[in-house]
């Protein structure tokens, strides 16, 4: 048997291990590994062994012929000092591949498919072309709502649980799609001002310009360790942290990867990826936001109905108390996009600042209402009032305060970026279209949300009559490079529609 | 508009470009590029641009902060020297990624349409991951007959095109799956013997032991320029040779790479493959060989059928001459699998030698003689007649002799592996299986097709009545890993089953 001496290689290849050998290598030149190849690493003093694909190389200053090379990933994953005597073979396929190939010609699997796939994701046995393989085959009309259920529970007994150890833990969640949305830093303050648990756990943005966690993070430190969380949620009955910490489904997040870069965005993917995520996260009563527009990820009401139909489905049979809600998607909420412009339409609202933008606080009340009435005291209708009723007294600003003070304050300065164009418009007229997708790109090739001060102020919105030359919006930027990609794009298509009369 | 220095990083990625930023890069930190982005690498000097998947480098030696890596595949075809001033931007989706959702989502494409999504793929436009999400869609169910027509026209059009000048050049394919299936190398000198034109390309083995230019490598070199092999073809009326040289449908030899480590073989994907191929090489009259049996790829008769079919319905529309024949595929063709091993059979068949394998002898002349016939002077089933004539006369033998010296006689000695190990039978009895599967895996862990001389000898087919204790077959290796690797899957599953009696 061949050992090599384990190398670390200084390459990040995201959630892809990869082994690097030397085309000279003994090993390399009696094995026949074949491209794209997954070989199984395993240390001479025992441990997991670790799957990597095979990646060949001709420089002995990346890898010597006496060496086998992991990538970042594989080789923390591996555990073991550089150096360590290593075998190499070859890996046999992942055994839960069958079902994957039960699942391309067309066949329904049940839990314990789903589950020896999660099994094997989650411990790195496949490789991101099976994972296409996978989510291509459950997209669209592929997967049954009873295998949505199936990879839902599977997605959760692959990962950690959350126990809040209370009768009630709230949560909402927006299927995404929407810029500006940043209800949550509303909603939040509101539902536990009336004295509800929402611990609420984000994501940072995948694709738009700001997730609550960038947001949230120009006021606060979102980075928190379990402990922590849990001491400043029992305290204050909510946070409003990045939920990375915790190994909360840890498939969703692999999967993600691959879904991202291939635009998959199926129905039963979403209901899965969402679901898996808040149960594990401990919620018991859940509401989704569903916008429908246009430009929105569900173009139709039917389309959105349906998707609620599914959410519903797996929802119930998970014993979740889910209320699915289906909000006007035509166009951006609020004024800003990106974290700090988007911050400061929340501090405005939150302020009952008279020029805060009214679409952001009613669509925040409408969903504050709706988690309030989950509260068995709120008679049904009367959560919108109640809402009201606590930002207009500014007890949700006190909230958010004292939510930030136990989170840690942050000093990012509330200013925008310091490049800045106006967009003009091309005509008079009234705005009748605003493109949700081209303005998050817009925004997020500005450095949003890299970078917090970039992104987009609307000044305009569907309805409003504007003359020509008037600025439909502001780009912010704060590094050259991104400001001209963000300009470029825009005069290549600004996003908005102007016409002659709206609706 | 920042740029970098471009570097070559000698990391072979196979068909896939990766490109090296390193973390600490301005050029990363401000572009917010995301896990698997694609980015597009120009060189400010012109020409084309490349698109290469991000890894991110965390060592200066690898790939400094102002430089940009590619690595080997990626840098060839940047073209440029290293040290070029290079400029990154967010590579756009191949436009051609929408046809592939429009295929997820279960419609179907027109020749337009593949043509759009094979000339992306040809210009090294998709990921691996995109490559998948194609390959998985159009698998099983989801390619109806015309769009195999369209995908191996667009297969086609996308690379170079043999022309021999002649009205009829045949051609032989097998589907594959059966190891130790060696016919062409009879059936090429028989039917040129017989003065038909019969320029063979075959392939390297991909996932069997040996592939036919493998397997002739042994006698003669097999890599000719375009130019030599059409001298050789006009000369001697035939070659067996690499097809690797030509830029023949290229599409499918990306996808090949791909396929095979998903383990996809569906029916559309194979027979676009085939017959692209046969058609780009210039073939006019081809004949298909589909071996059917329990641990072939095709298992029954039905689904054999189905195949057939589905080539004649696209050889039909292509205007090529096509014949189907439905082959025995329950077990190996001939003793040796490897290719000195099978080469030995070749020879011991054209040598007219007693103890040449009978199956070998009679699969090639069956094969050959419907060749013949495509010949308008033969009658039909007089074929095989012809061929044994041809084959028993000795001129077949002399005509491989002739072909070895056009295309240069190699010296591999004729020797099998130093090291060798007999599988005993278990139990005494007849042999009722042999799994070709197994069997192919076992020759290829012991080395096969790289070590020549590697490989298995088959003592027993299927009928044969063995004692406990008799070597089943013998396992040929050249290297002490490869040797051991072997005998650990043989003693796991040897391939082979003993029972009381044979049909």
């Amino acid at each position: 048997m061949i050992t090599l001496k384990l190398r670390r290689v200084a390459i990040d290849a995201y959630k892809e291990n990869v082994a690097y050998l030397h085309r000279e290598c003994a090993l390399y030149r009696s094995e026949g590994f074949q491209a794209l190849n997954k070989i199984e690493v395993r240390s001479e003093k025992g441990g997991s062994p670790v799957i990597a694909v095979l990646n060949v190389v001709d420089d002995e200053n990346i890898c010597r012929l006496d060496e086998l090379g992991l990538s970042e990933q594989g080789y923390e994953q591996l555990g073991m000092p550089e150096g360590t005597a290593v075998c190499v073979s070859h890996a046999t396929p992942p055994v839960s591949i069958r079902c994957v190939h039960k699942k391309i010609a067309g066949e329904c699997l049940s839990f314990n498919e789903y589950m020896g796939i999660a099994r094997d994701i989650v411990d790195n046995r496949y490789s991101k072309i099976e994972m296409a393989a996978f989510l291509v085959a459950c997209a669209e009309t592929g997967m049954e709502r009873e295998e949505v259920l199936n990879l839902t529970r599977a997605m959760i007994d692959t990962g950690d649980r959350l126990d809040w150890g209370e009768q009630m833990v709230v949560d909402k969640h927006c299927i995404g799609g929407i810029p500006g949305n940043r209800t949550t830093l509303l909603v939040v303050p509101i539902v536990a001002a009336h004295g509800m648990l929402m611990p609420k756990t984000s994501s940072r943005a995948i694709t738009s310009p700001a997730g609550t966690a960038d947001t949230m993070e120009v006021l606060a430190d979102v980075n928190l360790d379990p402990r922590e969380l849990r001491d400043i949620v029992h305290r204050e009955r909510a946070c409003i942290a990045w939920g990375g910490n915790a190994r909360l489904a840890p498939l969703d997040d692999i999967l993600i990867s691959v879904e991202r870069p291939l635009y998959l965005d199926s129905p039963g993917q979403m209901v899965a990826s969402i679901l898996s995520k808040k149960i594990a996260a401990g919620a018991t009563h859940l509401l989704i936001d569903i916008p429908v527009g246009p430009t929105a990820k569900m173009r139709s009401r039917t389309s959105a109905l349906r998707l609620r139909k599914l959410f519903e489905y797996v929802g119930d049979r998970m014993g979740l108390h889910l209320v699915v809600v289906i909000t006007d998607g035509t166009q951006p909420v609020g004024r800003g996009i990106g974290p700090v412009l988007e911050i400061r339409d929340v501090l405005q609202v939150l302020e009952n600042d008279p020029s805060a933008p009214a679409g952001l606080r009613d669509k925040a009340l409408m969903l504050a209402g709706r988690i309030l009435e989950f509260d068995p005291d709120v008679r049904g209708g009367q959560g919108y009032v109640i809402a009201r009723d606590i930002l207009d007294s500014g007890r949700a600003l006190t909230k958010l305060q004292d939510i930030i003070e136990a989170q840690g304050a942050n000093e990012v300065p509330m200013t925008p970026g310091r490049l800045q164009y106006e967009v003009p418009a091309p005509a008079g007229g009234v705005v009748i279209g605003i493109d949700n997708k081209q303005i998050a790109h817009i925004a997020r090739l500005a450095g949003a949300p890299m970078d917090k001060g970039a992104g987009l102020d609307l000044h305009y919105k569907l309805g409003d009559r504007v003359r020509e030359g008037d600025p439909l919006y502001t780009i912010y930027a704060e590094i050259l490079a991104d400001f001209n990609f963000a300009k470029e794009s825009a005069g290549n298509d600004m996003g908005y529609e102007i016409g002659d009369s709206y609706k």
